[in-house]
């Protein structure tokens, strides 16, 4: 989903790809898990650059043809492995420890609106990323409580990201707090 | 108080002060809420020069010393008003629009630890800095939950901050979830 037209004035997306940027160096792996229409991928893609691989999820075919698309116009480095699954399944297909993972939840900008991420699979999604993260690694979990299972999803993470051990990790959330149905995400460090 | 030692991987102090220096420019006014040893304060007169404006305020007289020795340590410009006073009295001193407000809650650095700022006092200052806030201007409130007082200050000003109008206010916290205790803090935007 796309929180631009929120008009929030902090720029989440912008806060969030600079705090991936301060965990992912050339040569990294790294998630996007809510492929989309791959801007996110894109950005990954370039961080990591030649020497480095992206794994990029999404359920709906229609993702995977816009992400090639969006992959080849935007000249991003041939290091992504476009995935047509669940995330819920990342573990099927990543075999070795991520430097940064995204998720983006919600529907697709542009795609079916009645395809939203549900809470089972995300929560299972989120938790494959927390133990594939390196030491000094970081994800990004963006949540759209404007529709009632993106509320629910956010606060199922929420209290999933509240049991993990803060000598181990630091789960940042960042939310504006008098609009309630505007988007929030929650950073997270692994140390 | 001094954040630092709380270990968080995201450093708080920084990103409050980017926040700040995004709406603040040279022959702004601003205002430090809460002197302690006057690190913002210093922060806030370089950031306005000599053209700017700072106000500063703290019931200890410790914190006015302190102060001062900092300004002059660091050879800030002759543009602050050191104000012997408690913040909740702020607007009998200021009385002219400004463009950027700190509050660092709870007690001073080094200083006498049953001083710490309290709800009546504090909420009342807020209010008046949301009230003499420019638009384009932003305040910061740093909020210590570690200790009783700390928490409920930060409740109460979570439950006034929600009732702003998200079409003239952006109120953003940011906040570890898996370390109740730790620091956090909210960052208000005036549209």
């Amino acid at each position: 989903m796309d929180n631009k037209k929120f008009g929030t004035m902090i720029d989440l997306l912008l806060m969030q790809k600079e705090f991936i940027k301060r965990h992912l160096a050339p040569g990294g792996v790294a998630v996007d898990f809510t492929m989309g229409n791959g801007h996110d991928t894109a950005f990954l893609s370039r961080t990591v650059g030649e020497s480095g691989k992206v794994y990029a999820f999404d359920i709906q075919i229609e993702a995977i043809e816009s992400t090639r698309r969006t992959l080849l116009a935007e000249g991003c480095p041939d290091n992504v492995t476009l995935i047509h699954d669940s995330h819920e399944n990342a573990a099927l297909y990543i075999k070795e420890p991520i430097n940064a993972g995204m998720f983006n939840l919600g529907y697709m900008p542009g795609g079916d609106k009645t395809k939203t991420t549900m809470r089972s699979s995300t929560i299972k999604a989120v938790r494959t990323a927390i133990e594939l993260l390196a030491p000094g690694g970081a994800i990004t979990v963006a949540v759209y409580p404007g529709h009632a299972e993106g509320a629910a999803e956010g606060e199922e993470l929420a209290r999933y990201f509240a049991t993990l051990d803060k000598r181990n990790f630091s789960c940042t959330e960042v939310r504006i707090i008098n609009s309630p149905s505007s988007p929030y995400f929650t950073l997270v460090e692994k140390k």
